[in-house]
């Protein structure tokens, strides 16, 4: 595990460019987490201009939680764009299942081959029936996970090895694999999941660290691991999720390689 | 009073599943605060989806604060399957009277018969104005109330029996209406106007109090109760509105029961 | 400088309605700095309405940075209405010079005549390139600018003298010019940097200050000099990027004409 800090001291120095097309509740708090984990966020989304920029950023995130025509079409060119540049693609498929609409956004955009797809459980097995596959069980309700992310294990694999990406599946104990190894993660704090948009802005952080090394699966671990060590401390001095989000930015901003060695209760299974 | 606490309880136990079309500035407060009092939030407006989901929804709510034209197909949509559906759906005229097609677009959504219209006391005069009632008085200038709560009474009154629908005017003083019975709630600190998007994050937490009764008065009541003792006891240890807002959405996650019996100050009248 | 406290005292006073259609990431916070600093936002942007509404509203303030087919339609008009009206208006020109699109847009908005341009030192470099003036350097990479305000010193006067507007180039030295006059602002915490949108908040409240002054130059000293000092004295007390934000509000609201004159670092130059 000792490449992981180097990952954050390494996205530190890049400062990476990462494009973020996201949706409006998580644009505010996306942001700040990248400038917090020491990014440069972009909330550049127009059809107009999304894949004239992929082409100049260092990664790009494509979360549709509040998709809509115009926003659609201007993930399509921009992850295209990205795929042809060799840059790495994030796809956040929030309430995958929940709509016909949504599906067939999804279905679309694992054409242009995400190299990452990040969800909670309900939201991956969704995302591995729209692929086709013979995945685990019923639709979700809403945008939350009905599930924890264990349960999603096998939609994850068969997800990660078909399309040749890494799959993150996140929930009380996160879960990522690249179609043959897996690395569970236990840290995280149960505030995280009562702040709106904590989960696309870990989406947003994760292109962050896939901008600095080939290496999407040791990215999304190291993504992961920071980001829930940072709730970790965060929620110790929180009275609740409004003091506990501006905790989180804090921790985010002055998260240290130690403290992940020191805290990390990341394993392989 | 003895039931409000139980509508609260109540809210929780179910943790219902609210849709909200509300304006860009509200998302994130208005998704956090639905967290925060225990529902789950969904932020979905797109024509091609809006009213698939408003099927799956427990209530709808509807806020016209930065509408455009997508939005506004979106929120006739999602009505209109809300009440295809027999589900509570809250309207938030936000600036009313402020332009035409605002107004346009309020006279539209009327026709689809909101069960609770929230607003400040110039939207309420202004939506009477709009459903061709004798209301009272002069335009707003922008989308801040001109005016007390109580000076919207008569408005109030009209439209909910004419529109059979629950009326809750918000000022120092709120004020509740179903057409018959008259309920004001003199919680609520003056700091809540000064967090933007305090009042249209408050419409959401209607539709999650709607969501869980079929009495949409003692919903509105209860909502309006709960959001403005949790503001009072927020305000108690705040500098300014930015830890104001902070304190706030940590104090409806904890707010509990009692403290809403003893410190309550709605009033018949 | 004794004009400046005055200034602050007459926006308080007047509590001018500031029309803003900006970006989605910036509209909480830049909401949320006019409400603290004593004015009434309203963030309305549909083609539909902007126009009719900019007459309505004391300033508008037009920010580029998610801007897509109908926000733009939006600045247009708005723009249009306020220039038509005699009503003062701000252009944030986010991202100058990251895509054709961009620039596109920044060419027709700058045709309608800003009051005040508000930007870093690349983008006011870009800017002037796009005006047809023979201005500085490089490109920039992205939204953050790779210049200090300084080096866009010729392009702001370049830019002031053509277009007979107020140019405000912000870093870590704020420099403002009318084409004749600079102003150097050395107030100012680096945190401000690392909080998603403050600089496009700061462009909403130098259309506050421009709504209570004819004197656009001492609008945008009056206006930068205020937020530079409250992020000084919120970021005293700041354990990072999530509790400076909070303080920063609290700060903003609570600024008194005193602590101005005590802290200024403002200088002729």
């Amino acid at each position: 595990m000792n490449d992981k800090p180097l990952l954050l001291d390494d996205l530190r120095r890049a400062r990476p460019l990462v494009q973020v097309i996201t949706n409006y509740v998580s644009m505010d708090l996306a942001a700040n987490a990248l400038l917090a984990i020491g990014a440069a966020p972009a909330m550049i989304h127009a059809p107009e201009e999304a894949a004239e920029f992929a082409a100049i950023a260092d990664a790009l995130v494509v979360n549709i939680g509040t998709i809509s025509k115009t926003f659609f079409e201007g993930m399509l060119g921009a992850a295209e764009a990205a795929r042809a540049a060799g840059k790495p693609w994030v796809l956040d498929p929030v309430g995958a299942g929940a709509t016909r609409y949504r599906n067939a956004a999804i279905e679309a955009l694992l054409a242009l081959k995400p190299s990452i797809i990040r969800g909670n459980a309900s939201e991956i097995m969704a995302v591995a029936r729209i692929a086709g596959l013979n995945a685990d069980q019923a639709a979700p309700k809403g945008v939350d996970s009905q599930h924890e992310a264990g349960a999603a294990k096998g939609a994850a694999l068969a997800l990660a090895q078909n399309l040749s990406c890494v799959v993150a599946v996140t929930g009380a104990v996160d879960l990522v694999t690249d179609g043959t190894r897996v690395t569970r993660i236990a840290n995280g704090s149960e505030l995280m999941t009562r702040v709106t948009a904590c989960g696309c802005a870990l989406s947003a952080v994760v292109g962050a660290f896939a901008a600095v090394t080939p290496d999407r699966f040791a990215a999304a671990v190291a993504a992961l691991e920071a980001y829930a060590i940072a709730g970790d401390i965060a929620a110790e001095a929180s009275a609740g999720p409004g003091s506990f989000r501006v905790a989180f930015i804090d921790r985010l901003a002055s998260l240290q390689g130690a403290e992940i060695l020191e805290r990390s209760k990341a394993y392989g299974a």
